[in-house]
């Protein structure tokens, strides 16, 4: 008896939705969808998922990642083709299949014109969302690559602080760039994504990008940044103060430090992520600053730094056990400052439990 | 009388092209293709190009970028709203128009389904590539910024190799990282694609990603790598050898090296990309090596790392003065070693301009 590794079983876990989806196979063409489903990690390839198993699905990537599908893909057929997805369409007719599901929400309209054309007679049906739904709750692998990736970026952090790398004087490239470094010093293949670095009134810009400004005393500095680590992302933001923090910065960051407990508390299986959201936005709401936290409380993060569920005022996701989530709220005072405080969270039923475990409190550097 | 600016005119050029797609609009949501008509940087971001002229036009983005987008589309009236393609959409018909394009080879099956509900009437038409096919032919700013950041990749290399960073004993991966930290110290921003560092049988694999294994004597290294500066990918390839090279290796090197300098050679306005391909190819071919080159010989580079003209087999481009391509053959024996070299150049009348100036020859490290 073969063991089934991870990949098979979410292969088997998309094939059960199959039938809800009135397809008998989905092409999947998305490539981090692909990558959930198979392991592979090239930038070309188109999946069928057959839902009579995996000895009739077919894998497809061109003739540059022969070598690598082979190592990456080993238990699923592989055809070598460039046109990858019409490679495939242009064969699920002599595969059985009659109903053909591809990602609606993913392929373009250009693009689903020559799969219509290649499927040659098999009905194309919108099938979309189903592996981001999936991939939404996580397996045990990958909420230990998770915590591996948030635990780089804290290591990251505290050796910032204690080399004294975050101090006045040095700009916001400078210090965004070491703090990358040392993410990658840890373990990490990069920085998650391109690290927010914000001095003084920049702070204030809720997606600020590093300048070669320079950090002043007296300024709130908010940081915001992940490791990269097999794939899978870390996401966590902290607003310091260089010195001792003035009355107005202590106010603000114990609001917004309120509010995302606030949102911290709120996680649980069967929330609507609509209130997640609603309970720690009340809290600032309350405090007459509803209008200045003009961003959503937070989001999935996984194999991509935003996926689903998405935790915000119009979202119609519920969470369930096992859902990695950031809450993040932030309030930015346009020309003075903001801050904002995230973390990255598992969803359990006995409370959430943080993978970023920098301390909370407002920090004077 | 206003100074016209760069993306002013990029915004005329395409309204050039509106009559010919029969539309009075169009709608762009790639985000590059946004920022090449704008300037705009952010992740959320849609414009409308009205046929009556910028006055006519509209610009969308959220609230996060309110800031950002005033300071790097001055020129444009902005929409604040979330929902950037829909908004605009919602409005198109009472701002006349009656037949409005949008990006099929860029919007999916769904994003198009909510538009159309959106547009409230207003016929939706596909035009696709249009902006891509304007972005191929760069004006002299971008060739500036193509120069700047190929120059960064010359400097970078050199770097390496006079502080013998690139030796045996260091694995691909910190050899890698050391380049890309050379790029950042000379300007770059980050490295313009994952860089490829392939050492010995490592190297007969196109895309190798850089691992722990280490440098021997004797190995081929291919070193593929490009800068980002101002936006703009540099990409270039030297394979090079550690120590003194063998029969084999000079005789590999060689034979690329020629059918690099006929895939050069044949660049010119008003060649087909498939020609300049096959000049390329025949070499190799006539070597009997023809199975080996698996792949395209090149690609245009600008905005983005791959982008219009393709310069492959089944390309059908045809090439402009202004053009950047690169010519990038490369034969693999799988088990044993490849061989790439790879320049940047501009297609001009009196021939091709190398925007990559790293000598040729074979190096022996």
């Amino acid at each position: 008896m073969t063991t089934v590794g991870p990949t098979a079983r979410r292969r088997a876990a998309l094939r059960a939705l199959l039938p809800a989806a009135e397809v008998d196979a989905l092409l999947v063409t998305d490539l981090v969808n692909i990558r959930y489903l198979t392991g592979f990690t090239g930038s070309n390839a188109a999946l069928l998922v057959h839902a009579d198993g995996d000895a009739a699905s077919r894998f497809c990537t061109d003739g540059r990642y022969r070598t690598q599908a082979a190592a990456e893909v080993p238990d699923l057929e592989t055809v070598v083709d460039r046109a990858s997805a019409l490679a495939l369409a242009a064969q699920v007719h002599a595969w059985g299949v009659r109903r053909l599901g591809f990602e609606s929400d993913a392929v373009t309209v250009d693009a689903h014109d020559a799969l219509v054309a290649a499927a040659d007679g098999v009905a194309l049906h919108r099938a979309p969302g189903f592996v981001q739904r999936l991939r939404a709750v996580k397996d045990a692998g990958e909420v230990a690559a998770l915590r591996r990736a948030c635990a780089v970026g804290d290591a990251a952090f505290a050796d910032l602080l204690a080399s004294g790398g975050l101090r006045a004087g040095r700009t916001e490239r400078e210090v965004a760039h070491d703090l990358e470094e040392r993410m990658r010093g840890h373990g990490a293949s990069g920085p998650a994504f391109e690290t927010i670095l914000a001095a003084g009134a920049h702070s204030a810009v809720p997606h600020h990008r590093p300048t070669d400004s320079v950090l002043r005393r007296g300024d709130l500095v908010k940081l915001d940044f992940g490791a990269l680590v097999e794939g899978y992302h870390s996401d966590m933001t902290r607003t310091v103060v260089l010195g001792a923090a003035a009355g107005w910065q202590q106010e603000l960051h114990a609001l917004v430090a309120e509010a995302q407990a606030a949102g911290r508390a709120a996680l649980a299986p069967g929330a609507e992520t609509r209130a997640v959201d609603a309970a720690a936005r009340d809290v600032v709401e309350r405090a007459g600053r509803g209008e200045e936290f003009v961003h959503g409380l937070g989001h999935g993060v996984g194999l991509q730094i935003h996926e689903a569920p998405a935790l915000g005022r119009t979202a119609t996701d519920v969470l369930a056990a096992g859902m990695v989530v950031t809450v993040e709220p932030g309030v930015y005072l346009a020309g003075r400052g903001g801050v904002r405080i995230e973390d990255t969270l598992v969803v359990h039923v006995d409370g959430p439990e943080p993978l970023t475990h920098t301390a909370r409190e407002l920090l004077e550097v």
